[in-house]
């Protein structure tokens, strides 16, 4: 992977330096209708090749992740004479880099791409890893493909107008990635006031983060095997996300991965030996920062239910998680049982008191 | 490149070889109607793995490779359970070989396939190479993809059935590969009779022929550089293709190559020194076969109206060819005045006696 990732808060001039490096042709961006209100009118302005692009607007949020979407993009594309020549950037959140990126990917079999993630979730966890791709026939990121943006451009600058729970979602990866690294990179991290960070520290703290998942995914691009790390975390936050959808009170991404990695840790003090300390001192962190998750031991074949579903599971009866024996010594693929799940979940409302 | 590519005339057995390698998951098979009619039911009697294949049909023809066909193959995918460790056999011509890769390379982010090309042409031309895609907003294969099959079964056992005109459209490509290579290729496959060829011998021909592709294609398999030398032909190719279209009466895609090989080496003769008897024995070869395509010099400015669009010039206004000083010794890229083109088009009339 030959991907370029850029830390900057000047990113009209990283703009500029990138498209010249990249096109001499024409120039699209590619914006859901907030971004293209709220972000790009000030960065055009900065901006000498994106002041000439064509912009494709499309509409915001993960309904409008689909076909019908990508197909509209294509249209704009074909019908504005893009060329193999071309060049797509994609600015916006999850959903734009996801989609922008699968529709510059086959367009005349593949335009070159460049991403702007603008939330913090989109930095840390969509930007980088090259998954591409929609939502289809009700299954999310049902159609995809591996393919890294030719570049990527990561500021916090954007980050001044998100809500918090978008900041805290996103800081929850982050925290993900702090368990896959160092004992140092997690007390960093839980010892930081999310809701205190300057543009600056932020910026040191996400090209920290955003390392971890480019490292581990040039060892793995399609997932095979160490990728699975990434997951650490996820298979009880997943279920937790679905939970709280079929309850009605959905909540974001980041908030279900904080309390899964609460979950993963358990287990793996249980199962690898992860020392006791982390989970009362995460669990504290992530009750302040997360609150709880209303539920109560009647939930758990629910929540096992959702768990045996994961799509990174072999098979439906055995459910893998990723654990870990201390912060940056991770194991991958370990199959815990159902008794297992249901004693980690009574510690996990023990420590947060529910 | 790890393309597996076989070439048989034993395809039950090869194929339940590789199914049984490269996946221990559910079997889907894409064919057309024809295909599933007349090709299926002997190949799935004989194969273990395709009797319990699931088959998704689609409708035949260029015009249905469509995005509505990619999505009715993503649907029948996905709520037939298909997951990444499911294996995707496209079997068919082009038109499923190309429609099916793509679906198989971009459900889940991307599926093992196998191609078994049906018809000549897309046994030397479409089955190698890695160009998957459809057609989109009016544009031959305008959404698309580069990416090689696992494994590609070619076998001669297939053609008995098909109609003259798809053997020597296919054959056609097969003269250019020829070109590529030596002049003994060149003379072995004018010296033969495409209609009296045996099964046995044609897969011989075929084997040399496709090897030719697959080695430039695995030089540069995104078409940056020596790829372009497959152009041979092509640029004057499309135009006759797009011509007789324009004028209601249809040409099969090799026949067009056949006469734009022949325009391609009377331009090779001006510009790059290639010895006239080529000319000659050419032009007498494509006469008996192939027929001659009714126009005159009236028609000129909207054939380089044509050529002047083709999507391999870097420029609107500058023609490039590929041309060959001999058989096997290949220029690509070469800008051709429309005078000289014009000059060509005279020569190409003349040698036909049109």
């Amino acid at each position: 992977m030959s991907q370029q990732l850029i830390f900057t808060n000047d990113v009209a001039t990283q703009l500029d330096r990138l498209i010249n490096a990249h096109t001499a042709g024409r120039v699209f961006v590619i914006a859901d209708e907030n971004t293209a209100h709220l972000v790009l009118p000030p960065l055009t302005s900065d901006c000498k090749y994106l002041a000439d692009a064509k912009i494709i607007t499309i509409s915001a949020g993960d309904t409008n992740k689909n076909i019908e979407t990508v197909a509209h993009v294509w249209k704009q594309l074909s019908d504005n004479g893009a060329t193999r020549s071309s060049l797509v950037v994609n600015i916006g959140g999850g959903m734009v880099t996801d989609l922008g990126a699968f529709a510059a990917a086959t367009f005349k079999r593949g335009l070159k791409f460049i991403n702007v993630p603008t939330t913090l979730l989109a930095a840390v966890d969509a930007s980088v890893g090259g998954k591409t791709g929609f939502n289809f026939n009700g299954l999310k990121n049902e159609i995809g493909l591996f393919r890294e943006a030719d570049a990527v451009i990561i500021s916090t600058c954007f980050f001044n107008t998100l809500p918090v729970e978008e900041l805290k979602s996103g800081y929850a990866e982050m925290l993900k990635h702090g368990f896959l690294t160092s004992a140092d990179e997690c007390n960093d991290l839980m010892s930081t006031d999310i809701m205190q960070i300057d543009t600056a520290r932020m910026l040191t703290l996400l090209e920290r983060s955003v390392k971890v998942k480019r490292d581990i995914v040039t060892q793995d691009p399609t997932e095979q095997g160490i990728r699975r790390a990434l997951n650490l975390g996820h298979t009880a936050g997943h279920a937790f996300e679905s939970f709280a959808m079929a309850q009605n009170r959905p909540i974001p991404h980041g908030y279900a991965v904080a309390h899964g990695l609460l979950v993963a840790l358990i287990l793996s003090h249980m199962k690898a030996e992860l020392e006791s300390s982390w989970l009362y001192k995460t669990a504290s962190w992530i009750g302040n920062n997360y609150g709880t998750l209303p539920m109560t031991c009647d939930d758990y074949p629910t929540l096992l239910q959702y768990m045996s579903h994961d799509k990174k599971n072999d098979s439906p009866d055995r459910i893998a998680f990723t654990l870990i024996t201390a912060p940056g010594d991770v194991r991958w693929g370990v199959i815990i049982t159902p008794s297992d799940i249901t004693a980690a979940l009574d510690i996990y409302r023990d420590l947060l008191h529910m």
